[in-house]
């Protein structure tokens, strides 16, 4: 059924795939790991093609494995069958998915963003925690924003951990790059709100105005927004702070800004 | 300065600490471990005597240790100083905190909370993961809630990961465990609205009125609310799904709704 099964761990597209862990080989080779058939079905749904399907013999009568093999043939790509401990090693997991799929990273340029295109988009900062980064692509997704975007140097949106915490949204959610140069040059043809959410601010986050498309910007996990990328914003605000605690975790501070924006 | 040094893996104090990672062990001996001067200098400002104090040779010239040590000392407490090779095994990371302490889990029992204490308490349903407690933990500090509500079987709120992910929370939120029986019954007397999120509920989370103190019930990570927990409810409400999502991070979920109560 396969074209061929892989039972070696030294199998050249075996540690091809295992490789994709490094953020050195996902830049260089342009392809990152998505688990689970589930994750992979939507990806298919969504347009993109596998460039390298692997699957455990558990999963070979699954119907929509046989599907995303036919889709990843018809795209060119390479399917192969392989041993539970070669799943486990490209997972780094005891209990992998019985399926894995290797994709093409896609990110949208700046420019192509039509801001009309969504009530809400996002960008962040130098976000560093990639599970904060992929549970932030999943809520925006959820919320229906138009992209996230990533400011200046951060962590990356395509590996492994930033990918699972995605829950699949990876596949759904435009992401783009841009410098800190580029973000503010863009931005100043913004048509609506931009809301940067701001320890210091005094304005409480629900009583801001968001104007649509409104753009909430998040500063990082250890600093939040630095005062340079603050002055790009048209209003800041602050989430309350009532108790003990100085700070929320990062995708839980944008989620709240991200309904609040589109509520 | 310290009562005594330890630099061996076998000394009884050491194994005692390192075996609290079994969630058996915490339930048996009622402690739990947090690291990092900074929490534990939290944790005794808000009245939490460390039973244990643990630190490495880096740490001793820093004044926050010194009352540290006394008020552990103050407490009845035992003070040690130890090797890197300790804190990294404690704590299994790499490069752990430099100061480690073992305090008395507390819970509140439900009968306890006064209603009237808080705008907003917060009840999960037999929640599964460690982050995302601990999370949401801290976004109720944060949010000024009155309390963390444990509806049934839950992961341990005083597990090392959702201490984590507290920073700090877990010694400023009352936590309370309770039966599903225990809750019903008390829930029963709850002067507020009741209110659960519920993916297949009709009204969007921020059109329904949250009645002061508001009560925000949400269920578990792979479920949801089950139909028995949603009909102790007085309004159940959903986080609009907007995208190819169709659900969001329970600790953002959770974040998202405890905002909209207090906002």
């Amino acid at each position: 059924m396969s074209d061929r099964t892989v039972t070696s761990l030294t199998n050249p597209t075996v540690k091809a795939v295992r490789a994709l862990h490094l953020r050195k080989e996902r830049d260089e080779t342009g392809l990152f790991v998505a688990e689970g058939l589930k994750i992979v079905t939507e990806a298919i749904e969504t347009g993109h093609a596998p460039a390298i399907l692997m699957y455990g013999a558990e999963a070979t009568t699954h119907p929509l494995l046989r599907q995303a093999m036919a889709a990843t043939r018809a795209g060119g790509g390479e399917v192969i069958e392989v041993t539970q401990e070669i799943l486990a090693k490209v997972s780094r997991r005891d209990n992998p998915q019985a399926v894995v799929g290797v994709f093409h990273q896609v990110f949208m340029p700046l420019e192509a963003l039509a801001p009309s295109a969504a009530p809400c988009f996002v960008a962040l900062h130098r976000v560093r925690d990639p599970g904060n980064l992929g549970t932030i692509v999943r809520t925006a997704d959820a919320a229906g924003c138009g992209a996230v975007i990533l400011v200046g140097e951060c962590c990356d949106p395509f590996s492994v951990e930033a990918v699972r915490a995605t829950m699949g949204s990876v596949f759904a959610v435009p992401i783009v790059r841009a410098t800190e140069e580029a973000f503010a040059a863009w931005r100043a043809r913004w048509p609506g709100s931009v809301i940067g959410t701001l320890l210091t601010a005094t304005m409480a986050h629900h009583q801001a105005t968001y104007a649509k498309p409104a753009l909430v910007f998040m500063g990082n996990e250890q600093q939040g927004l630095t005062p340079e990328m603050a002055a790009l914003c048209d209003v800041n605000v602050k989430i309350p702070m009532r108790g003990r605690a100085d700070s929320l975790n990062l995708s839980v501070a944008t989620g709240v800004m991200i309904y609040a924006a589109t509520a």
